[in-house]
């Protein structure tokens, strides 16, 4: 593997090249653990948060400016894609998203509308040229859009669910209407991922949260057919894509398929599991588990450093952790990480 | 491996015999899903009908009377210990249930009663023995009891959780406490599943439904070290002890470290990785997604059959679901996989 030493250190651990130490960023570092982001959305609300390019570059800057992870990701919602296709998304006072009407029959997915993508979610598009023109040249800025599962679960269930059984019954009842509306969120997210990257993105990330339902053969079947058509869909030279298809790790390599260059990774597969499952040719974004930042840091530190070591020499690992931060979180660990990362990985390599 | 014949087909697979066919029975399977428990169930609210022998009896059989499980299991809740130690569960109208008062602090541990068994859970020792009474002899009744991070995750959530980050974030803060709280509830389910056992139970299974929301080493440290001291606490010769750690499929191997005759999996993980993880010497029940049962038969059929094969040869498995059976099931489609595991199952042993 050879070295591009022009690129930031997080684009070559994307690409699977040696670098000087692992890069770092936490999946939901701007949110509300920060009394910066609070102190934004005191007064506005999250769908005028996210269409407010401004404020996006600002909540998407904070946490760099505050702790100096090794990439940004851009502040917007995996939900941004329903209402313009005809699912108006409202989030109630401490309560997940609520999705309506949803889709329960054939005939439900026949009225979505496939969206103006530039016309109806350009705002995406504005946040991310705002924050790049910001953001200091060594930190990249990550792009993303949710996987259909995911998108077709709140699409079905109308909210979050434990279970997702709605979705599974209309996938296993009606495949021929989950097929056209898979492909028809498919088409959507990659055209706003490519948005997405126009405006300056450097990677982007396909988050499949919610997709771990799904037993190895409906993951075939509904995850990695789509996940492969947008991973092909939205490749450029030098943008790696990530997918993160959480709660897959008995099935990582399956996930795998898909071709994307990096795989996130849940804190119940261990690193050296992974590599095992996928082989040396991807790299690994993960895996600690967000609850341990709530313990304090001599359990946290320890957690680290086993994690570094599991990760081999280092080279194709991006730390992250297995799910955004918990709003509980204290930023003082979240600094004590970010440097702790910093200074342990560069140790090791040397 | 040398076979008792004069023991029912469920006992010799937990014990790893060679069996004439594969068992199966469902977790939930007496359940809202039948008309015939929907029906005792309008007359007497959920406690009601958990302290009722009687009652319970008389839903435990109905799976057995009308789809011919080859084990029963006792119609009960995890959540009976809670209480009599000093929490109160109610269950609302379509929600999950809630625990009050909650644990928040170290104090509150201090408040938690050990009770007396017999005296405050004696109803489910009736209840086993009023259903061992009416089943056939070749049916043998399961007694179980939930595992201590689950019911810690209970008490500290005070309701149930989709990432139990309270729970978490009391076993970092508090190891101490947590430790005091995980040792006393080991004691009660150890007392609970003896009881049961006392009374005619011929098995046990003791449910870790939510520990696969922790780490390999969170694992080791607050799921493995009290469900081994259960099942040393409860090992009798003949009575085979199951152990269900739902989500554990990254590290099945560890959760094997418990000495369980038989573990459950889930469905996220193929019975032949779960065999390669675990070793030949241990029993495997599971794994179907319940969420096929919502589909049509003829999805199903083929997913029944993928499923035998990846059970090898068939001996020491155990055919269930990876989860309880979803309430909306059609009784029709269990009638026909209980049919169809019986006699595909005994095809492949010819």
């Amino acid at each position: 593997m050879s070295t591009d030493e022009t690129l930031p250190l997080f684009l070559r651990a994307c690409f699977n090249q040696p670098t000087e130490r692992t890069p770092v960023w936490l999946m939901r570092q701007a949110g509300r653990y920060m009394a910066e982001y609070r102190a934004i959305r005191k007064d506005v609300d999250f769908w005028g948060l996210c269409k407010s390019p401004e404020l996006c570059r600002e909540v998407t800057l904070q946490p760099i400016d505050a702790f100096g992870m090794d990439a940004a990701i851009i502040f917007s919602d995996l939900l941004v894609p329903l209402p313009p296709m005809g699912a108006e998304v409202t989030f109630g006072k401490g309560m997940g998203p609520v999705i309506e009407p949803r889709i329960d029959t054939p005939a439900d997915v026949d009225r979505l509308i496939h969206p103006d993508v530039p016309a109806t979610m350009g705002y995406v598009a504005d946040a991310v040229r705002a924050t790049v023109a910001a953001l200091p040249a060594d930190v990249p800025l990550i792009g993303f859009a949710g996987a259909p599962f995911t998108l077709a679960g709140y699409l079905i269930e109308g909210q979050g669910s434990k279970t997702w059984m709605k979705t599974k019954a209309f996938l296993h009842a009606h495949p021929e209407a989950a097929d056209k509306l898979f492909t028809l969120l498919t088409d959507v997210v990659i055209e706003l991922l490519n948005m997405q990257i126009d405006a300056g993105a450097r990677a982007v990330q396909i988050f499949d949260s919610w997709v771990g339902a799904l037993d190895p053969e409906d993951y075939r079947r509904w995850g990695l057919r789509y996940t492969k058509r947008i991973v092909d869909g939205v490749r450029r030279p030098g943008v790696p894509v990530i997918v993160f298809a959480k709660g897959t790790g008995t099935y990582l390599d399956i996930v795998a398929e898909c071709g994307a260059d990096v795989l996130g990774v849940d804190w119940t597969l261990p690193l050296d599991r992974a590599r095992a499952l996928v082989g040396p040719n991807v790299a690994l974004q993960g895996n600690l588990d967000p609850g341990r930042l709530l313990g304090p840091w001599d359990a946290l530190e320890p957690a680290i450093d086993r994690l570094l070591d599991s990760a081999g020499d280092g080279t194709g690992h991006i730390f992250n952790l297995g799910h955004g931060i918990d709003r509980t979180t204290d930023p003082a660990q979240v600094k004590r990480l970010v440097d702790h990362v910093r200074t342990a990985s560069a140790k090791r390599r040397g």
